[in-house]
């Protein structure tokens, strides 16, 4: 809810290109409601820029801290709405698969998924962690199709 | 997520008068991204046909099971943001205090509940238990808004 991270890349055959990425914000003074609008503007306003033909969202880690894992929840609802309303297919992938992927082990650490991010995507610059953990899930998922479009060809 | 009920009623000085009940599905074989869009446009639907004033919410009541409070937040965040989008306010009320303002204590059951909302609206109609807890939440928010206008004033 307060730092939504995301990332596009575009793929072009089995080149993956750095597009963009960033981090949505939002002001932990206003109410809940204010929040998820802002949230849902800025995640809209990146959908209508890029006008992705995919997306990809992280699974939510359900954890012990049951409040937590609703705020988690609340801005998670909002981040698979808005590009279904786009009408954008949503694939959603567990933080340990995206790690797997990425780096290749699913406990690798934050340092690792980032220099992967920029093994993999040299022309990228991210300002947030959140923002390279995005960029690491749209790697995780056109990896994926791209497993998915050989088995089916 | 699977059933979301809402309530509408109108405020004339101190008269409550019924209005509509309902209560809003989804279609629990499809993705999530796919359930909070029929939800969504299920609650704009009910904003667009009602044209509220004011909007009213229950707080999510977090439990022990993590992945259910997981869901009802997702649900609750997509109840918070559609109104939002379209300038209302938002209150929001503890499901105890919704009870202890239409029942007279916090620990009523439904039954208790369903016989006050059809007390309080006579004219009142539900065919969800979800759909009379909306029509106690409306009730309360009424009750409420009048108690500070009366200190305002």
């Amino acid at each position: 809810m307060r730092r939504t991270g995301w990332g596009a890349i575009d793929v072009i055959s089995n080149r993956l290109i750095f597009v963009g990425s960033g981090l949505i914000t939002s002001n932990s003074k206003k109410d809940l409601a204010e929040r998820l609008l802002e949230l849902h503007e800025g995640i809209m306003s990146v959908l209508e820029r890029y006008d992705p033909s995919e997306v990809a969202v992280e699974q939510t880690f359900v954890n012990k801290d049951a409040a937590a894992t609703l705020k988690l929840g609340q801005a998670r609802a909002i981040a698979l709405l808005a590009p279904a309303q786009m009408g954008l297919e949503v694939a959603e992938y567990a933080p340990n698969a995206v790690k797997k992927t990425v780096v290749g082990v699913g406990h690798a650490d934050k340092n690792q998924v980032q220099t992967m991010v920029k093994m993999l995507l040299p022309k990228a610059t991210f300002d947030s962690e959140d923002a390279a953990d995005a960029l690491a899930i749209a790697i995780c998922h056109a990896h994926q199709r791209g497993q998915k479009a050989y088995k089916i060809a």
